[in-house]
């Protein structure tokens, strides 16, 4: 399982806050801005683009710490404020909340007036700067453009990942390079643009119909492109590396460090992504005096709505890996009724059984395996310090995906460690509730994540209870696991298409005692008309995820009539989808998760 | 019982139309705008202010015509298609849908690109105007502000109104004038501007604490005002008029003429709203010279939340109109069983059921009682020529609402006349599970109406089923029944804050069959910590409304039993609430109402 090796121990961070502070003062700055991203905007990041990880020893995926010369504090969201407290204690760093408000609050009481703070054009985007500026405007510091001093007091720096990149045939994407690239050309010169940058790797990936591994759990190559009007493009990417015959010389390829040079002969009206693309993009474009034309980089919207083959695949792809989850979880119940398992051991062995399937390419991300009070981080990853034994009567939250060349799969599980208290099933039905009501849902066109995320939240909101994350996020197709634009949350605006691939993900976390958490994928499709009902467009959910669900966990009398049907039905189809799959000694296992309820 | 009089027949606007394009012709324009707002912006106006009545009748309370040398049409929303086609059925007018889309297409298909279209810069704010001027820029058409050609050719056009003004006591407003004055002047102050101007008559009542009744339902005055910076305010009305001893000196009043003019005296910067002010007043400003804050209004939010005085008294009209409804419905019940009682019937008794409380000052609108097809037009308003019989097997549907000196009411009940059939009694207890799932609601500090709106819906949606109209709207403390800035819509973004009053009311629609509608209107109140909840700030709502709703309708099976619950209690509460404002015999019918489901 390939997790996250921490960056450093509190003794390297202490030294190297030591190096940066006197480079910010060599520089004359008051601070510097060190945030998680790279250039690419992605989740994960390359070893060598962990600055943050590197600075302070967090490792969750969002972030920024600022250096000041007598201060410094990691901005983390609601997912990481445990999880950051715990990584950094003992160290210099305070944490604080990662919100637009905080951050400016805190530059205003901990840097004077007429300061300059130094930032990585390449690690922000337009907006991001352009708000932190206005907001600091009337406290007179300055923001200013620099050379990453981070970079230069990291030594034993990694290099930057080069690995193959290989094409994605037509038969699994559905769509041939050319006409995605026709699409999007056309998309360019509506917007009165000769040219089109991109910058985020899955976005180039997509339209070009190439993946890579750079990094972990998402199947590309780092990379930059320019796109003509016409839907010429060229690729920039760290060189020397090797190339598969099928992507060969239909790949216009450049070095990476050509890209930014490369501007100059774009034309003179680009379109470039204000919410995406590096500052340094449109500074230079600048410089060189062209015109951007500010759009949402045209892949986004395009690759979220996938065609019939790409959910043929994934579908495929779910029927696979259900079957080794279900697999595991088989295994998971033999062991724990004969030794305390470990965390660690939990998550290597649902690897394990995902390799077995021998079309494993990577896992989606760093498994969240959390027993016990873990399982209430809602990012908690296991570390050989963390890693606990699986106790009776605990609850075990087991959240992971698979990468195949097929799909994208993502999928948690909370499994009762021998018998579960009252309390565990009460919260957990709620949960399922929430799973349920939207797994049922139907609505009329329109609608986007911030109208039905309720549905997810309502039982427990009745009873007092609701949880800090959003119920859903898109998924790529052997892409990034977390793709946008949609969102299922209530703050997310992008309307629900079909064709789009979401997860419904409810959850419920108290702290120090225990976490809930279950979630499927489904896709969004055009509803049939219901005997009686109106003649009316309406859009529904299409479930993908086919793992049992722990029946132990389930009170009965919390539920309506329909959703024990659904319950039954949805374990009554996943039995039939992917027992075949199974060993012998799974099967026997699902038969029984999968029995109707009582 | 006020009920709205159609402004003219068939006949009439044949010959008004020829008039008025006569004017048109005789000003250059191709066609000139009528909407149906004053330039108060209240779904109610003067019959004097009826124009779009007067020239197409259609009595609806939103719509837009426009008049162009060879065709005319109406625009309307989704409440009022099928009404609208009924009232100008055999006319000259087609009715189209209203929304600026479908506007903007009409002009560019119907009027020639370099024409000129007429409007009363008094009638439209200055946002609706710049967006239409924006989108039909490209195609040459120019909108021109010009005195209004309606009233030209409006012969008979009837005096404003002049009703007499009283004081609103701080015993029921909570908060005096001057405190309140003080409040917004303060809002006024941190806009940067010296004044700002009010054009909203139930804005500036609030802010004077007077009332009116220049329009029906309304309890206003149609009025503007310019505020200073230090909160003192001059009012605009037609005068002469009567003014109660408690208004008196210290209102200070010049004539509505005069409210231009003044502007010029009002400072260098003012506070204007763009979305409600007459765009008239912009233009005047600008001429001036002056420098405009756009921003809301700012009583819109403040009057939005009541204070506890205000609540109070919002509960005692409710449960005075309460045993008011209650006391029609048990002579509905009688009444019906005897003979075929007709919907101008059912409005007149209601209506009168409510004058007998003796403290009615108004109904909060044209009552609305609907039965079989009719109920399907959702915004129906008997008139003698659509008025039908009950008969037996039907539904009734019946929205109304008292306007009290301490409170506004608005309340819907759906009412089986004998025995309704299966398929009714299934559609009303889906909306009944909408109602419920919103009066049971909890909620995280920070949602909105587009938040919960689903809430509502998701039992019809799951029946391929909708309705569509909003779930609910904000209601005033004796003003309009319709109030802003919140909604209970897909569309509304105005966070819930403590002391918003909403109604609440879900319906169901089937053309030309049968229309459902059930309404509570209810308070947005900090909610308590629940036993085992989180520790986090959530709001519920509080009801309001205390009236029964058909037992004979509700489908038992489809409830939860959570939603048994809450309709024993809802009516156990109502019986105990309202039973002494009940006459002996309607006690007898509570009694039964109010049982508990079998």
């Amino acid at each position: 399982m390939p997790g996250f090796e921490h960056a450093g121990g509190r003794q390297d961070t202490a030294t190297r806050i030591q190096k940066l502070r006197a480079r910010i003062t060599r520089f004359g700055f008051s601070a510097f801005l060190i945030p998680r991203t790279d250039a690419h905007r992605g989740e994960q990041v390359a070893d060598c683009d962990n600055r943050l990880g590197w600075t302070t020893g967090f490792s969750g995926s969002a972030g920024l710490c600022v250096v000041a010369i007598d201060r410094a504090v990691l901005f983390v969201d609601g997912r990481y404020t445990l999880q950051a407290s715990i990584e950094v204690e003992g160290s210099t760093f305070e944490v604080s909340d990662l919100r637009h408000g905080s951050i400016v609050g805190w530059f205003k009481e901990n840097v004077h007036s007429g300061s300059e703070v130094g930032f990585d054009p390449w690690l922000h985007t337009k907006s991001e700067i352009g708000r932190l500026e206005q907001s600091l405007a009337e406290s007179g510091i300055r923001l200013l453009p620099a050379h990453n001093l981070v970079d230069d007091v990291w030594d034993d720096r990694p290099d930057p990942p080069r690995s193959r990149v290989f094409g994605y045939p037509e038969s699994l994407s559905g769509e041939s390079s050319v006409s995605k690239r026709s699409r999007m050309a056309e998309v360019t010169r509506s917007a009165g643009a000769d040219a089109a940058v991109m910058t985020l790797p899955d976005s180039i990936a997509w339209l070009m119909n190439i993946r890579g591994s750079d990094l972990l759990g998402s199947p590309v190559a780092l990379s930059f492109a320019i796109m003509d009007s016409k839907g010429d493009t060229t690729v920039y990417l760290e060189l020397p590396r090797q190339f598969s015959d099928d992507v060969g010389p239909a790949l216009n390829v450049r070095p990476k460090n050509d890209f930014i040079q490369d501007l100059a002969k774009a034309g003179e009206t680009i379109l470039v992504d204000p919410d995406t693309a590096p500052v340094m993009v449109f500074d230079h474009l600048q410089k060189l005096g062209r015109s951007v034309a500010e759009q949402p980089d045209p892949c986004i919207l395009a690759k979220s709505t996938k065609n019939p083959t790409e959910l043929s695949g994934t579908e495929t792809a779910h029927l696979r890996d259900g079957a080794a989850v279900a697999e595991f979880l088989a295994w998971l119940d033999c062991q724990v009724s004969e030794r305390n398992v470990t965390e660690l051991e939990v998550a290597s062995a649902l690897a394990d059984f995902r390799a077995r399937t021998g079309e494993l390419r990577d896992l989606s991300f760093s498994t969240i395996a959390a027993s016990g009070p873990n399982a209430a981080i809602v990012h908690y990853s296991a570390s050989p310090e963390s890693n606990r034994k699986l106790e009776m009567g605990e609850l075990l939250l087991i959240d992971s995906g698979g990468q195949y060349l097929d799909g994208t799969t993502d999928v948690t599980r909370t499994i009762a460690i021998g018998e579960p208290d009252g309390e565990h099933c009460v919260c957990f039905t709620r949960v399922l509730k929430g799973l349920i009501s939207l797994a049922r849902a139907r609505w009329p066109k329109g609608r986007a994540g911030r109208h039905l995320d309720a549905l997810a939240r309502y039982h427990l909101w009745l009873a007092g209870q609701d949880f800090d994350h959003g119920t859903g996020h898109g998924v790529g197709q052997f892409l990034n696991v977390h793709e946008g634009p949609q969102r299922l949350a209530h703050n997310s605006g992008c309307e629900f298409l079909p064709g789009m691939i979401l997860s419904i993900e409810p959850g419920y976390y108290r702290s120090g005692k225990f976490g809930i958490r279950i979630e499927n994928l489904a896709v969004v499709e055009p509803a049939c008309l219901v005997d009686g009902g109106d003649d009316r467009e309406m859009l529904e959910f299409r479930n993908l995820t086919w793992v049992p669900i722990d029946r132990k966990l389930i009170v009965l009398e919390m539920l309506t009539s329909e959703e024990r049907r659904w319950i039954d039905d949805y374990h009554g189809t996943t039995l039939e989808k992917i027992r075949s799959g199974c060993s012998a000694q799974a099967v026997s296992w699902l038969t029984r998760a999968c029995a109707p309820l009582g």
